[in-house]
């Protein structure tokens, strides 16, 4: 098969689709013949040598795709050669084939296309187990989505406000927020043009965000997102883009009973991405299926252009960039 | 009545033995003639300046009493004129009277003298807030306490020894370890003498903490709290002597799927000190009868000599320090 390969660590035209064996799934895992995946932040990070993947996973980037299951390994039940599924990946999704364990695999949702699904199970499980799992946003809560355009932001959106929460978004652009605002949001800050604190706080009448999801800021951002969080608030970060460290003001994280929470989709156990790929069939599913949640694409391209798609990535994008392998 | 008023900010010689007014029980309030009350560390903060009672609280010190109810306000029931009781209070237990909401009463516990339950209201209802209610440390779990040998150390450690979890304190002489140990402790750390990220790795085989409970440390304990950090841990902030910023890295709490929480009783609203009382009394009340957990006691003094008090917790003391109305 072919598969996207890093030759060293360094810019888009590192990736390189080359030919190379074909994956053996084990004990537990299936053979997914990949009709696309999608691109994540961390594959940039993987690319730039800054992410390496956990120990045991595929060393080609790709963090969820879709396909149809070609091979079950020993001891996979419920699910049968032929199926359509997209999968959460711990790596290896820019490729022809990838071997999945089957507590990964959702099927392809009601009203999407094989190629669609392949942007979906990484989004839907990291909001699924960030904003509902870990800081439990509840219907009449404000949520505040730091990136609010991105794929793992339009999904957000949809998501807490299915549920009946309000949200607040940012974003760097007028089509971002025009999108975000489409999708649901009703808070909307150019963070260009005001600062994100005084945003909120204005539209919350001084109370705050009760769960900030933070997947740009990191260390840039956590002073001001302590200070946008309302009291009970539970600010969750899962991206470093703006630093790896960070001030932490205790004494007005206190006067909030505040909570910081750091989480990383990729590097948690099996058991722990299954029962989170279970809460998002079980929770999110129903939602796509009945339209009320639907996959935001950019656009696609081949998995040869992977260089482009990261390119893409790095300047501007509305929602998915997908990866066709034929 | 008399109360300890503060004359202005300073050292334990601002506090004076005064004839002020009695209070008077508003709705929902009982008025206690108070028997004992008991110093935490907020005490000496808000004698210092640094920690001023919330909006509406008496600006007498004093976090929790004991005592027997002396007048009912409007619109209490449950409770008798004569009933020996506890309660977590919002300031004013330095005082020969005091009004509570009824939502923060305590029964006295079986087997504890009237003068000793005025040290268990708000070690009690702190420890089961944060340790359980916030992070919600499971038997098996290994707790770490920052000064495991004062009020909240002592009662820390006793109820996660009574719910089967495993123990770790740090203290600064073998006398106050050795007090942890006698309370059911299993990993006794020396601060002057060991790094406690050190100390918690090698016993735990690297492992570190599940959850850990920091009274002392704030801000200078920010980074090392992390480190000793289990993945999956729970670090709870509820002291800021060691300061009120410190820099947090969010990269190493992302790997561990780590939480920092940091809270306050004293400014909670009403319902919610509510809810931790009813907890406290339906699953800290019967270990204490049951003799599992006990009050630990430092020393008895008059509130008249509430100075002295102060002067013992700024120097050194082993449990609660007690001062007595009568």
């Amino acid at each position: 098969m072919h598969a996207i390969t890093i030759s060293e660590p360094g810019g888009p035209e590192k990736l390189t689709w080359t030919e190379v064996p074909d994956p053996v799934p084990g004990e537990g895992e299936v053979l997914v013949d990949v009709a696309a995946a999608a691109v994540n932040r961390a594959d940039i990070m993987q690319r730039q040598g800054v992410y390496d993947p956990p120990p045991g996973a595929s060393t080609y980037p790709g963090l969820e795709c879709s396909g149809r299951i070609a091979a079950l390994g020993p001891g996979v039940s419920g699910w049968s050669v032929g199926d359509e599924v997209c999968a959460l990946l711990t790596g290896g999704g820019y490729a022809e084939k990838v071997a999945v364990p089957a507590g990964q695999l959702l099927p392809v949702p009601k009203g999407v296309s094989l190629v669609e699904a392949a942007g979906l199970p990484e989004v839907a499980c990291t909001v699924w187990s960030n904003v509902f799992m870990v800081a439990h946003l509840r219907a009449g809560e404000v949520l505040l989505v730091q990136g609010g355009a991105g794929g793992i932001g339009t999904m957000a959106i949809q998501l807490a406000r299915a549920i009946g929460a309000r949200v607040a978004v940012t974003a760097g652009s007028k089509a971002k927020l025009d999108l975000c605002a489409e999708l649901g949001a009703d808070i909307l800050i150019n963070y260009h043009e005001q600062d994100f604190v005084t945003g909120i706080e204005r539209a919350t009448d001084g109370a705050g965000a009760d769960v900030i999801l933070d997947n740009m800021g990191g260390g840039e951002y956590l002073d001001r997102n302590v200070r946008a969080l309302a009291v009970n608030g539970r600010l969750v970060i899962i991206g470093l883009q703006g630093g790896t460290k960070g001030e932490l003001n205790i004494a007005a994280l206190l006067m909030k009973e505040g909570t910081v929470t750091a989480t990383s989709l990729r590097s948690r156990p099996l058991k722990e991405k299954a029962a989170i790929v279970a809460g998002v069939r079980e929770h999110v599913w129903p939602l796509i299926a009945a339209g009320k949640v639907r996959p935001v694409i950019d656009r696609e391209l081949h998995m040869a252009d992977a260089a482009e798609a990261h390119r893409v990535m790095d300047e501007s994008h509305i929602g998915k960039v997908l990866l066709t392998a034929r």
